[in-house]
């Protein structure tokens, strides 16, 4: 099974030629569309995506990432064996989550021009080179038949929430079709505490709520989502434009001092 | 065979954690996708769509619609088999239709959770319920497995046109990536009247038109389209934008007094 | 194999209804989809993007191309026999790089009703008429059983670039989903020569680049793209929204006289 996650977009002939490569090469593999529509070159949203949904697959799958700023110039072409799965991505830190997720996986740099297509246009490597290799490792080829193993690919760090005694600072890092904002706060981070204040731009919450239904439609609030993280969400409507929330939007939360823990400082 | 339809958008990760939930429990499963766009939360327009593409798939087709804006709240999700077919979805009404169009059904609600994901998110039910329920009645389980038969389920109303006397009041249903607005006059109700006016909003149209071709490149017409009723478009146009139409717009069909008729009335 | 490329957008009814029918015949048929997002009744855009993608895919595909502004009206629908192909498509241009592409096809107008959905809607052939003869096709049927061979068939010309003497002018003929602007001057008019000056719109170029990464982000390029044409685009950005480029715009490119030559010219 082959996964193609894309910022080529749902119109133009991009999608459709990858997948004639792939078929015309192994006609009974099954291709699945994760997603052609990440923001153009927007490395960081597909990064995102791919770690959401990659290991919900079967073992053996090979998840074909093209978001590829880079296509054409010196970056190098990557083919990561996580064990289970198979990633086969430009090298320029959109397996990054990958990376972080396992502790034990090997890297390969792309260049056997043998498994290429003939003609290698310098601005579609998608159709020339990812497509005929995944299709060529679906029919079992080796991953060290297309290269060298590597180290020094490109590893960029995570963004990660930070916990400053009883104040939490994250970001929006992804905001989805609904208008969703995605938090890299995470429930671990949150912990269990109930007495909190959330402040986004100019939104103060008071709560994590356990589902949309918890508050009125068109009234905001904040709950862990099928990330699990924290998400800014509006009931039954879009909190990033009734909010103008945007990707990269700082997140604070912070415990509240209770009255009797304040009582008890006084003594 | 497993359809899919549902309000998550062609962008993010929701509909490829679905097909990936799907396929890792039943790797020879055909997906196929009716569509993700329906507009977010709008139950109307998923029921619309099901109704239009259900009836085309072979016998034990398994129809999955998420448009669920109750997601995590106190709203059932149900399985109906409706004999030929089984179709899962929330118990919001988006299973109108199938409601009407079969006498005899099933319904069951869906609470065994050992057909779910482990930690089922509040918010993504599409995932980590409805993928895995799908793909385990895929493999040959029986809905019975999956709950009790309840009759309470949620049946609402359908919004029908209706003729009084010589006058036909319904309205726009339904508006196509064309510009197309699909009423729910149908070619039953209209009959074979020939002499009748229809108005809606500014525009009145003297005829229902065969196709589109039968009037000037960017006229508009009324004509029975391909869901069985009543059409406002515009030949190679957008009659949406041109008109400023939008669903729930009236449209009213007075059949014409013929000259011949009022003259017997007079005697 | 069935591929799709088709105008009906990814939102509503009419995809989900054309798979329903392919697959209710021919229930082990692979089905992909190409796109559904050609811009409305855009015949050139259909046929550009068939172009850049058909010949990827098995000996043996069925390409089903439904771009169909005249449906209903007396156009004809038409099967093309490329021999390594077979094309669907109304007879309205939408095939014409394949007439180009091949020397020798039959071209047969489909006219059998035996292969037709009993009802066929005057607006969605697409469901009625080629998602049936596709999928019968697929499963062995002869395109000689869909009617007779026709020579009269729908054939428009090409708009080439064309050189006059050392100055070549032709256009853009397609804009993709990253704003690049792709013409129709081939490398094979261009030539060698590296003395050149581009002139679109108020833009001047110098010279044609390898690759995106030759120019900072941000700045405008033109280069040979994937489809084997010069494109205009603009590293990790979008060349038609920074310009206002649009399709039909006209593409001058001039080669520099050298100096020496002048020199020579004087004596």
């Amino acid at each position: 099974m082959i996964t193609l996650l894309t910022d080529f977009g749902d119109a133009g002939y991009y999608v459709g030629s990858m997948k004639g490569v792939i078929v015309n090469i192994n006609p009974d593999i099954q291709i699945v569309d994760i997603s052609h529509t990440v923001s153009p070159q927007n490395i960081e949203e597909g990064a995102f995506i791919l770690k959401q949904v990659y290991h919900y697959y079967p073992e053996g799958t090979i998840h074909v990432v093209v978001v590829d700023p880079g296509v054409g110039s010196a970056r190098r072409i990557i083919a990561v064996d996580s064990g289970d799965y198979i990633f086969l991505a430009p090298d320029n830190g959109v397996l990054k989550y990958i990376f972080e997720d396992y502790a034990d996986y090997r890297v390969i740099e792309v260049n056997n021009r043998k498994y290429f297509l003939n003609n290698v246009s310098p601005t579609f490597h998608g159709r020339d080179i990812f497509a005929p290799i995944a299709s060529h490792l679906s029919l079992g080829l080796h991953i060290t038949d297309l290269g060298e193993e590597i180290s020094n690919y490109h590893k960029p760090e995570i963004t990660k929430a930070v916990r400053k005694e009883n104040k939490i600072t994250g970001q929006v890092i992804y905001i989805d079709s609904f208008g969703n904002c995605i938090t890299n706060i995470s429930s671990e981070l949150l912990g269990s505490k109930k007495e909190i204040q959330i402040r986004i731009k100019n939104l103060v919450l008071s709560e994590i709520k356990s589902n949309y239904s918890e508050v009125s439609k068109g009234d905001v609030l904040a709950l862990l989502g099928s990330s699990g993280t924290m998400e800014i969400s509006v009931n039954q409507g879009n909190a990033q434009k009734q909010y103008g929330l945007r990707v990269g939007e700082r997140v604070v939360i912070e415990e509240k001092r209770k009255k009797n823990k304040r009582l008890k400082n006084k003594k």
